[in-house]
């Protein structure tokens, strides 16, 4: 295959949080932030954009079919091929994959990923229902089974198979709140302290509150370009080294272990062997900044394992010992954008507001949480407790 | 752009109709049937399959999150790559088109659309809402504005513009209703003459009874191809042309017409353009068969005429004159499967539906319903009134 790198030229976001815009509003946000970060406006124009990938789980109840085309002629894009990509919370990280693939084969030149999601305008009720759908439904929603209960189940295992503490997981939080504190999008921006995350009410044990991320409102948009385009665009390119995804079993019960999400592994690996195709040989080693999908504190540790960082089961010590804090040194900075647990995590949109942090970080606007020398990123998002994943790859490179 | 040759290898689809079983059951006969159609199934094994594209809108309201993997499981295929297309009843059209777009790329060589839809377990209520989350939420769902309200609309204004008459659009229903009666996969699968039709209780003046599509039950899945795996695999292949797609606005008050649906044009125009790049020119007049989006009788007059077998306007007249019969030999046989009038209309499965009887016409496998020395077919997709639309250009190739 004649595979033609592509590049990221654009990204941004809404700020996530409890925001009183429709979605609407929130993706033209997100999508104005986009544009808005391409060095050479004068080069490129939103008319460029040829084809565009949406992800949204419920899009707020608001407009279930044909949300896609709905966003275009919002933005000023009517008319363009443009569909809704849906796995639950890897929606918008598969539209990037789709996306990407459409410039990589030469199809077109430009493409649009991005997601958007509102969940604080939904009653209890229904807020509960558009996140159970994200898990099995015969199986585990309909049996009363939640997500901070899945969750729960997996760092119940974790903990009596590997010693895990309630310590390990407040870690996570008390990392990426820290990070989150720096990053203006975040929902939170305040710092917590261990005893903090520990004295908090139990949300289904071992998780307490700040082991949960908050489901929210919020859009993000990327956009992805030719090689051709990306020179004249922007001086500091970031290049899609590779993208890789895979499926499982929605019910934990099916598959062989809980302490895993087999995922991960095989998307990552994916993304890899997509790297040496591309000329670039990435591993584990080589990963500079990682976003991870900390949809609680016990999936990022899952995360850190699955991808390699650490050996299985050492992931809360790893964490604790602070190797992936935003400046250690010692191992890749793991969610220097406050992750899903202090920036917040609007299903469809977290996937690609996931690379809007890579991207900033990659290019050397993060401004205060800005990773030093940091050259390859990853960017790994989860749709339920692991049945969608992908994994995408990231450089830095000399103009 | 390199781009390889991709042939469809194999489709098959559920019948279509009120089916007692849910979702996965449905797909997976679905599936099975398209494995079934494999010429050389000792050449040609399931897990050749790669990656996955599934269209659905409301997957009978059961699994709304993460349903591509919860199908991937269910039919062998689990850990693929797979994820939910949703573009309200044009779903699967563009599922069809991602797909195309990876296997073209050469990023994989195997590739799955389908589409699944259960419509008829839903309470009234429930029914109504997932088709009206289909059109504009804002003005016309939320005013009240039903879908049969949405193309009666269209169909008076058609009436007053060109003097198109109810006995026109009965014609529709005559016609695919007589194709219907010779599909075993159809929904309705008995003949009706015009007196019937234009007897029935109005819907929605003037549209009767007979002059709407029952949204119902069914799946379909069509298996895309390289040509190394397609030699193997079949001595019939049916190439891929060309795709194109186009969006619009959702609320037909935003468009400049009631009488036409553009984005049917945008999308046809694109799939030629690329047959063109592809080394063969197709232009309407080479399109043998047509399996157009005839959601209403009025749908399918808007159809023959913005894709150019007819004149603006003269929609009416000659599908009434019986050029697009089946066997009438003056024009393209439109919707000779029965059309989503009488096949029926599982709204995330009609795309891939559209396509499995493109593939048996271009086989010469349609059985009683075969369309003679039928060479090049288009399958033509709508999601809401116009919002969303896909246009797929196949040919016979002799192998």
């Amino acid at each position: 295959m004649t595979r033609r790198r592509v590049y990221v030229i654009g990204a941004g976001q809404s700020r996530f949080g409890d925001r009183p815009e429709g979605p609407k509003a929130l993706f033209r946000e997100a999508f104005e932030a986009a544009l808005g970060s391409v060095d050479h406006p004068e080069d490129f124009v939103r008319t460029q954009i040829e084809e565009a990938w949406i992800g949204s789980l419920g899009f707020g109840g608001q407009q279930l079919g044909n949300p896609a085309a709905l966003l275009m002629e919002h933005v000023g894009l009517r008319g363009i091929s443009a569909r809704r990509v849906e796995n639950a919370c890897a929606s918008s990280g598969f539209a990037f994959r789709d996306a990407y693939r459409a410039v990589a084969s030469g199809a077109i030149d430009v493409a649009l990923a991005g997601g958007v999601e509102k969940m604080n305008d939904l009653s209890p009720d229904h807020r509960r229902y558009w996140l159970g759908v994200s898990g099995d439904t015969e199986w585990e929603r309909l049996a009363g089974l939640t997500f901070p209960g899945v969750y729960a189940l997996m760092a119940d295992r974790h903990m009596h198979e590997y010693g895990t503490t309630k310590e390990h997981l407040a870690a996570v939080a008390v990392k990426n709140h820290a990070n989150g504190a720096l990053n203006d999008k975040a929902q939170f921006q305040k710092a917590i302290d261990l005893e903090r995350a520990l004295a908090a009410p139990t949300v289904c044990d071992p998780l307490g509150l700040f082991d949960c991320c908050s489901t929210t409102d919020g859009a993000s948009a990327v956009i992805l370009a030719s090689e051709e385009v990306a020179k004249r665009a922007t001086d500091r390119p970031v290049r899609v080294l590779g993208s890789g995804a895979a499926t499982d079993h929605l019910a934990i019960h099916d598959r062989p272990s809980l302490t895993a999400i087999p995922a991960t592994g095989k998307a990552f690996a994916e993304a890899c062997r997509e790297s040496e195709r591309d000329g670039r040989t990435i591993t584990t080693d080589d990963i500079d900044i990682a976003e991870v999908h900390d949809c609680f504190t016990i999936a990022e540790i899952l995360a850190v394992e699955d991808l390699g960082f650490c050996a299985k089961g050492k992931g809360g010590p790893y964490t604790a010992s602070g190797a992936t804090a935003r400046d250690s040194g010692d191992g890749p900075a793991v969610n220097p954008s406050g992750g899903l647990k202090a920036k917040g995590h609007p299903l469809g949109a977290t996937g690609t507001g996931q690379i809007v942090e890579v991207f900033q970080q990659l290019r050397g606007t993060a401004g205060e949480r800005q990773v030093r020398d940091a050259e390859v990123a990853l960017a790994h998002n989860v749709g339920g407790s692991g049945a969608t994943c992908t994994v995408h790859l990231f450089a830095r490179e000399v103009a």
